[in-house]
Formats: structure tokens, C-alpha cells, sequence
């Protein structure tokens, strides 16, 4: 099947990569670490936004960007966790760019800020395709989207720096076949660093946690 | 939020838009009712067209055009079901368009087809906004999403003529707001036929399988 070629995309994905890398200059400038939670809809990117908020905010000073097509109904649960929060919505766009992104840190006080969390737009294809600037992408998996994804959406699951595999509590009740996913994601991205936890009933969160720390207070310590 | 304006996206789209007129010109001429699946990653668009097919392989002739990024793990499924399959890869694109339809109608027998199921892409925003053809577009939602959806993703829950919620079976063990999700639904597309059910237990198939018979029949008695 031929893909039609819009030659003005690729413009303005280098256009988007020049964007990007000033964004991550301006985030070290001011010794923050950032990272890309990307998910399918439903995933679990706000609870385990939430989660991450409550469980670092007294090590951490964060800031949350949140990426939807409408409403700022996430924002309002990041607040609430503890964040300085930030809604972008992008009227219909099915990822949030570079650009978006900016915007976003011209209204932040970055200098008071360690960690930024950005959470893209509810979508398991786009979002791969835009890079932001943050220093890493987490990819949100969940049980109940099932186990073939890795195979379906091989582009999203090679490029991430770390994977949560959310909604381990619903293990019991639908058929996930751990192996097979295993196999899909170690064939993408070898030694990709992996988290089963459950945002619900918070079972695995503590090692994630740990790794963002590691990751934040690494950053400190290069910058 | 400003968004970028790309006038080619337009004209893109304005093509797709008669492409799309003479798919469903001739799916008409051959008598071929025709519905598209549109889903998020993993709600279960593969297992319902699994049930449809099993469901009225007995009264309709029934074909399937499934869309992937990669793989061809959907229509190997819809053709184990009983239905006469073809997988479109759509090389990274995140939804179908008329063209790839087009290219899927050549090679399908349509005088010999009653019900054709196109399965989009997993992807709860961009395939929305590219006609196919088809005569109905159902969108499949699922419990574990959570109940914000309409909300979050207007422009698709606007547009479809059916709502299959899916996984019900794991109602006990989400929290799901059905009132909630309801409102958002009746807000955007006020009295859209909904099925809500489960493709795992089979608890509310017949009422969906009894709605797509009736769409046969009624588009073989006006054809």
C-alpha cells in the first residue's frame, strides 16, 4: 500500500527537531529534567502522573504540561496531586510539537522547577513522531489494551527510554500473555527499562519512583 | 494554543472526500453495506469484528479490511472467524483513508459480499477525520479507558452513527461512571444507538449483531 508523500511534513518535522533542541537548552539552563509520558487514550498517563506527584513532591519541585484536544480536565487532577500545572489543548492536533511545548515553558517558572513531566495527547502513533526536547519518552502500556501492541505499533515501542506496564491488578481478569509482550518489546528495544505496577492499588510504583529520582537527580548533578 | 496551518492538509482532505464518494458508489452498485471500526489502541475492535463475523457468517457473505501499522495479526483473526480478510499496512500512517479503501475494494469480490467491516487504525483521534465510504462509522469504546473519553476526544465521539462499550465484564474491577460517560456521549451525539457489552463473555452481543443485520437488510431493500 503506497503512502501518499506530503513533502511540507518533513519541513516541518525539521523544523520541529530545531524547536526541540532549544527547548532542551532552555530546560538545562535552568537544570530541569523533562520526560514524555506517551500512552494509547485510557492508559493511565494522568494517574501515573499523579502518582509520580505525590509520591516525589517532597523530594522535588515539578511542574506538569498536559496535552489534550479539549478540556483541562487532566491539569485539575496534576494540580490537585501537587504540581504547578500547565493545559495545552490542541484543538483537534493529535500530539503536542515542539512549539506547544515552548509556550508551555514561557509560563513556567523553570528556575523553580526539577522535574517536568509533559503528557502528550492520547494517542499510541503521532506523538513518536514529534520530539519536544524532555530528556526522555515513557511509554504507558496497560493490561486490558491486550499484548500484541509492541508487534502493532513497533515505531512507538522502539523509540521510548522506559516502559510502564500500568494496570497490572486487572492480571487476573483478562488474558495477557506477559511473555509474548516481552519478546514483542525485547526485539524493538532491547533492555528497554520496564515497570508492571498499578496506578489503582499502587503495586509497583516504588521502583519507578526511583528510577525517576535517579533520572532528576542525575541531571542535577551533570548540570 | 495556536495551530500550525498546513493548506495542504486541506486539499488532502478534500481528495480523500471523493475518493471516498466513489468507494461508497461502488459498494452501493454491488449491493455492500459497509461500516468502519474506529478505536483506541487495544478496546477491542479485532474481537468484535471476531464476534460479528462468527455472529452472521451463517446469514450475510461477509468481508474484512483491516488497518495496520504493521503486522498482519488482525485479518489472520478475521479470517479464522470465517470472513473473506485483507490487511492494509499503512507503513506508520495513523488511520485509513479512501485511497487505501480503494485499494482494498479492487481486490475484494464485492458482487459476492453482503456486510464489509473496514477495522481502522487503533487511534482515537486522526482516523475521524478521513472518510472512507463506508455507510456507518461505530466507534468502540471500552471500560478500562475510563469514563472521560467523549470529553477528551469530542470531535470522534461527535461523528459515528453507533457505540459499542466494550469490556464490560470488568466493570467490578475499574472505576467506571456510566452516568458520567453517558452525559458526555448525549452532549455530543444526542441518542446515538449504543451497545455496551463484552466480546470476551458475549453478554450483549445480540442486541449489536441484530443492529448490523438490520443495517444489511435495510441497504439491500433500497439497493
Amino acid at each position: 500500500m503506497t503512502t501518499k508523500r506530503i513533502p511540507v511534513v518533513e519541513r516541518v518535522l525539521s523544523a520541529n527537531d530545531q524547536m526541540a533542541a532549544l527547548n532542551r537548552a532552555r530546560l538545562d539552563a535552568a537544570g530541569v529534567y523533562a520526560v514524555n509520558f506517551i500512552a494509547s487514550p485510557g492508559a493511565g498517563k494522568t494517574s501515573l502522573v499523579e502518582q509520580t506527584v505525590r509520591g516525589l513532591s517532597g523530594r522535588f519541585r515539578i511542574a506538569v504540561i498536559d496535552g489534550d484536544i479539549a478540556t483541562s480536565l487532566d491539569a485539575e487532577r496534576a494540580e490537585a496531586a501537587g504540581a504547578v500545572s500547565l493545559q495545552i489543548n490542541t484543538g483537534g492536533d493529535c500530539h503536542l510539537d515542539a512549539v506547544m511545548v515552548q509556550a508551555g515553558l514561557e509560563q513556567l517558572p523553570l528556575n523553580d522547577i526539577d522535574l517536568l513531566i509533559v503528557e502528550n495527547v492520547g494517542n499510541l502513533i503521532c506523538p513518536a513522531n514529534f520530539r519536544l526536547g524532555t530528556h526522555h519518552t515513557a511509554l504507558i502500556a496497560s493490561i486490558p489494551e491486550g499484548a500484541d501492541k509492541p508487534y502493532k505499533y513497533p515505531g512507538t515501542y522502539r523509540g521510548v527510554d522506559a516502559l510502564v506496564v500500568n494496570k497490572i491488578d486487572l492480571l487476573p481478569y483478562v488474558p495477557f500473555d506477559m511473555d509474548y509482550f516481552r519478546r514483542g518489546v525485547e526485539a524493538l528495544n532491547p533492555g528497554v527499562v520496564t515497570f508492571p505496577l498499578s496506578c489503582r492499588t499502587g503495586e509497583g510504583i516504588a521502583p519507578w519512583l526511583d528510577w525517576v529520582a535517579a533520572q532528576v537527580a542525575g541531571h542535577k548533578a551533570k548540570s
